[in-house]
C-alpha cells in the first residue's frame, strides 16, 4: 500500500514526541495545567513568539480552540468575521454558531481575506438590528495553503485596531506557514500582530494539542474557567505540557513543519516537471486540477481529498506530514507520470 | 408635518382593534393563553387557512417568532437555509445564531429563493464536518416586497420534503401578500403548502402580536414549554387572542392588509405616471432609485428607509398601512413631481 | 360568578391606560423604542426612582426581562444566587438554564435571602472546576408576598459589593412592595440600592410590559442590541412607552398597587376576625392553609392557585389587583365563613 | 518526596497503553474515529458490557462526555436530575447550564439518590411553568465513592422508564466500581440497565479518553456531527481507539482498576488498625476526618484534597491509583501512624 497523502494527522506523532510521554510516564503532576511541564512549554511558546504579556492555553484540538477563544471574546449580539471558505465557516459543523456566534463572511483571495472587503461589512451591519462585528478570524496557512506577508498581517491587525475589532489567527498549520520559503514574518511577529493566535500541534506531529497564545491581557481574565465550562480542560493538562515542551525545547516544531514543506517543493516540482500546473500554495498542502478518472484513482490509490468537483474535472489536495519520506514522494510522482 | 412612509408599524392599530381590546378590559381570563379569545382566534385562523391538524401559537413579535420557531425545530449541529436578504440573516441582530443555529445563505431572485440554489448548498453540507441542513426559510412577501406564485411554493415545499426539510413561512407581511392583485394562493395553500407559518399582526394593524401555525403535527409537543423557556410567553395572552379574534371574526385582518396594498398602487402608478421606475414588487413596500439629493430629501421629509446607498443614487423604500390615506399619497406624489 | 382572586394579570389593564393607548391609536410614531413617548416615560420612572446615572428599557414580561438581563450581565462560567423559592429558579421554565446560566440557590427566610447564606455559596464555589458566583437576584415583594425592609436591603447591596456580586431586583410587583403598610423603602432607595431592578406592569395593571432600570452605567452598553438578538425588541416600542408614561405621569402607577394592598388588607383582617391565620404577607398575595376539602372548594370557585399541598391542608394562595373591588372581598369572606 | 494521593490522574499512563501507542506511532488511519483501533475498541467493549444494539463513541474527558450526551438529549426546556453532589452540579464549572440545560437535585444518600427523591421532583415540576425534568443521572462509583447495588440500579432504571426518563450512568470511575468487593453487578448489566454510560479512561490508567455507551437506539442518530458541533472531536481519534483497544482486549481496564482498589482496602485496613473509622467507600476513594493539624500535614505531604472544611476537623480523600505501590501505602500508613 502507497503512503497516503490525505492530510497532516493521520500519524500519531513524531518519535521524539511518543519518547518524551514515555519518560514522564509514571511521573506525579498537578492535573488541569499546573504543571511544571505546562509552565516550561509557555514559557519557550512566549519567547518563541515574542509574545511579553501572553499567556498560553493549551487545548485538544482545532475546531475546540476556535470555540473556546471565539465564545469567550464575543457577546451573543456580536460576531466574527471570516473568509467564506475559513475553517470555522464551513468545515467545524456550525461548532460556532451552535455556541451562539454569528460568522459575517468575506470573499477570500486565495484563501486569504483584506481590509477593503471587511469594510462593507462593517458598513452594511452597523445598527441595532445587524449583529455587531467584533472579531476578524483568518488562517496561516489558510485552507488553501497561502500564508500571509508581514504587510498584509499588519494592514489587517492595524484595521482591526482602527475598527476596534480583535485579530485572531488560527495556526492549525502555523508551522508549516512559518516555515515556508515564501515566509516573510518573523517568530515574533506573531506576538505583536495579533490579539491571540494559535499554534497547532495536531497537525504538526504532536499526539494532540494547540498552544492558545493570548498576547492581549485584556482577554485572559477567568480563561481557565471557561475553558472548564466548554468541556476543554484535560484533567492531564500537563500531557499537553510535556509534548509541547518537547517541540519547542530545541526547534522540533520547525524541524518537522520544515520537512513537510520540503516534501511538499518536490511534489511541486515533480508535477511541474510533468508539466501539470498545480495552485500556488507554498506549505504542505497542494491542490491540483486532473480530469476526472485520473483524480479518482488517486483519491482511491493515495486517499487524496476531493476538494472542488467541477464534473469535467476535480481538484484533489495532496498533504504531505512530519513523516512523508522521500521516496513516498518519488512513488507518488511515478504514480501519476503513469496515469497521464 | 406629512404622512411618514417609514413603515408599517409606526401606528399602534386599527381602532376596531383597540375597542376589542377596551370591550374586555375588566374581563378575568386564564392567562398564558388558555383563555376563550385564544382558542377562538385559534379556530378562525385555522379555517382561514385550512390548516386541518394545526395548531397556532400567538408570540409578540417577528424576530422572537423566528427565533422561538426555528429554534424548536433545529438541533445545534443543523442550519436553516435562507435567502442572502433574508430577515433572519440580514436585521435580526444575530437571533437565530445567537441562540445557537446557523443560517445558510443562498442567493436571493427579487428577494425569492428556488430549489436549485438550494441543491448546491446541500451537496456542500453533506458530511460530519459541515452543518447539516435542516430547514428552509422564505418569507411572503419577501424583504424586497414580492410574492411567491402558488408553483412556486408547491416546488419548494415539494423539494423540502424530498431532502427531509422542514419548510417554514415567515408571514409578517403575509397579508399584504396574500391580497395582492398578482398574488394566486388561495389562503387554504398555506395550511398545506408548509410545516409551519405564522400571520403577522404588528405589520398589518394589530397593537402587536403574530399567530404561528405549525401545520406539521410532529412540531407540536411541549411547544409552550418551549415559548417560556425563550421568555416569550406573555402573561396576558388573551391580550392576544382578543386582537386576532377580531382580526379574522370577519375578515378585517384582509381588509387592513388590501387597503395598504391599494395605497401602494396608487403609489406605484403615480410614480410611473411620473416618468419614474419603482422596482416590481406588488405588495405595500416600494422600492425606488432617485438621485442621491432627491432620495436625502424624501428621507428626511417622509420618514423613508434608505435601503441601497449607490452613491450616485439612493434607492429608499416607501411602506404603506393601513392607516394611510388618500390624501397622503396625493401628498407624496405631488411632492416628489415638485423635486424632479 | 365570583370575582376570581387567582392572579393579578387576569383582567387586561385599568381603563386609564386603555384610554391613552387609544388617544395615540393612529399618531406616527418610531418604532423600537426611539420615541418621545418612551423618552418620557424614561424620564418619570428615573425620577421617581432616583437613579440619577441609569436607563430604562422597556420589555413585554417578567420572565423575558429576567432572561435579557442575566444573560447580558453573566458569562456562561459565572452564575446567579437566588432564593430556592425564587421565580427565576421555578417558575421560569428554566429559561435562565436555558440561555446558558447556572443558578446558586439558598434557603428562603419567608421568600427573602441573607447575606450569610450566600457566604457560604460563595466559599464552597471558589475555584476553576464551580461555577463562578456574579449575581444576587431577589424579589420585592418576594414569591411569598414579603418585602424587604431597608436595612436589609442596605446589607444585601453593600454585600454584594464587597464579594463582586452584581445585584439585580425583580419588581414585578414592585409598586405593591413599595406601597405596603410595612414598607420602610423610600422609592428613590431603588435608584441606589443596586445595580437594576425592573418596575412591573403587567402584575400592576398595564396591558403588559416591564420597565427595566439599569442603574450601574457599566451595564448599558450595547444594550438595544442585546434585547433584539434575544428576540425581546417590541417593534411598536412605544406602546409600552404610552402606558409607563400614563403609568408614572402623576402617580397612577402607585394608585393601582396602593389599591390591590388595599383589599389585601381587607381579607386579610376578614380572615383573622374568622379566627384564621393567614401567613405574614403585607402585600396583595395571601397565602393562607385549609383543610383540605376547603381548599379545593375555594380553588374551585375563586380560581386559587394551590400552592403547598400537605395533604391533610393544602395552602393556597389569594391575589387582589387593581380591578378587585370591595363586594368582591365581601363576596369571598363570606363564602369562607361558610365554609368553616 | 512521598508518593501523591491526590487523585487518580496524576500519572500519565500504565506503561502498556503507552507502549501501544508507541506501536503505532507512524501507521496512517483515517482520522475522526473511523478507523479499525476504534472499531476493535468498540466491539471488546459492546461485548463486555452486553450492549447488544449499542454504539460507541469516544471522547476526551469526562466533563466534555457529560455535556456532549446531556445536551445532545435535552432541549432547553427540560431538565437532568443529578443527586446534590453529582459531579455535573458541583465540579464541571457549569458546563452543563452553560450548555442550556438546567440540572434539578435531590439530597444524596451517601452520594447515591433513590426513586422517592426523584419522584418529588418530579411532582414538583409538572407544568408549562417548570422545567420538564428527562433524564436522572447517577455516577457509579459516586463521587463519594460509594457504589450501587445491582437492586438499586434496576429500581432505578425501571422507574426512568416508567417516568419517561433517560438513565445515564456516568463511569469516570466505573472500573474502580465494577471490580469492588462489594460490586454485584455483572459487567453485562451495563448494557441493560441503562441509556447510556460512559467507561472512563482517563481515571483507569490511560493517557486520556472515555468511552461513551449509547444502548438506546434511539439517541445515536447524527451523533457524530454533534459531538463535532461541540469541538469535541479528535482530530486523531485513533489515539483513543488505540488505548481503548489495548485496554479491552484481554483485560487491562480491569486489572488496573483492580490493582487501586486493593490498594485502597491495604489503606483501609490499615487505618482501621490505627483504630480509625475512615468513611464507608469500597473503591479507590477514601474519605475520612482528621483534627485539623493532622489534615493540613496530610494535605500537605501527600497532596491530599481537602473534601469538607469543619472547622475542628477536616475530611480529606486519600485516592488510589493504577500506579500505587504497597510501598506507598506502607509509608503513608506509617506517617500517619507517627502523627496520631
Amino acid at each position: 500500500m502507497f503512503h497516503q497523502f490525505r492530510s497532516d494527522y493521520i500519524e500519531l506523532a513524531d518519535s521524539r514526541i511518543l519518547k518524551a510521554l514515555a519518560k514522564y510516564s509514571l511521573e506525579q503532576n498537578i492535573p488541569y495545567g499546573f504543571d511544571y511541564h505546562t509552565e516550561n512549554a509557555s514559557k519557550y511558546i512566549l519567547d518563541t513568539f515574542g509574545s511579553s504579556k501572553g499567556k498560553v492555553f493549551f487545548l485538544e484540538g482545532g475546531t475546540q480552540t476556535n470555540l473556546v477563544f471565539i465564545s469567550y471574546c464575543l457577546r451573543h449580539y456580536e460576531g466574527v468575521i471570516a473568509a467564506d471558505t475559513g475553517h470555522i465557516n464551513v468545515h467545524e459543523s456550525a461548532a460556532i454558531e451552535g455556541s451562539g456566534y454569528k460568522i459575517l463572511t468575506v470573499p477570500n483571495h486565495n484563501g486569504k481575506i483584506i481590509p477593503q472587503d471587511i469594510l462593507k461589512v462593517l458598513e452594511s451591519n452597523n445598527d441595532v438590528h445587524t449583529v455587531k462585528p467584533r472579531m476578524i478570524y483568518i488562517s496561516n496557512s489558510t485552507e488553501l495553503g497561502t500564508i500571509y506577508s508581514k504587510k498584509e498581517l499588519e494592514e489587517l491587525y492595524a484595521f482591526a485596531k482602527e475598527q476596534n475589532l480583535y485579530f485572531f489567527i488560527d495556526g492549525a498549520r502555523l508551522g508549516s506557514a512559518l516555515t515556508s520559503k515564501e515566509n516573510d514574518l518573523d517568530k515574533k511577529d506573531l506576538g505583536r500582530l495579533c490579539d491571540a493566535f494559535y499554534v497547532g500541534g495536531t497537525k504538526n506531529g504532536l499526539l494532540f494539542g494547540e498552544a492558545l497564545v493570548i498576547n492581549n491581557p485584556e482577554l485572559q481574565a477567568d480563561f481557565y474557567n471557561h475553558i472548564k465550562n466548554k468541556g476543554a480542560m484535560l484533567a492531564k493538562g500537563y500531557a499537553l505540557g510535556i509534548q509541547f515542551e518537547e517541540a519547542f525545547r530545541d526547534g522540533l516544531y520547525f524541524e518537522l513543519a520544515s520537512h513537510a514543506n520540503e516534501m511538499a517543493s518536490l511534489i511541486i516540482e515533480g508535477l511541474k516537471e510533468l508539466g501539470l500546473k498545480p495552485l500556488p500554495s507554498p506549505t504542505n498542502q497542494i491542490f491540483i486540477s486532473f480530469p476526472r478518472k485520473i483524480s479518482l484513482n488517486l483519491i482511491d490509490t493515495f486517499g487524496l481529498e476531493k476538494w472542488i468537483d467541477n464534473e469535467e474535472e476535480i481538484v484533489v489536495r495532496i498533504v504531505t506530514s512530519f513523516s512523508t519520506k522521500r521516496e513516498d514522494v518519488e512513488d507518488l510522482l511515478r504514480y501519476i507520470k503513469n496515469l497521464l
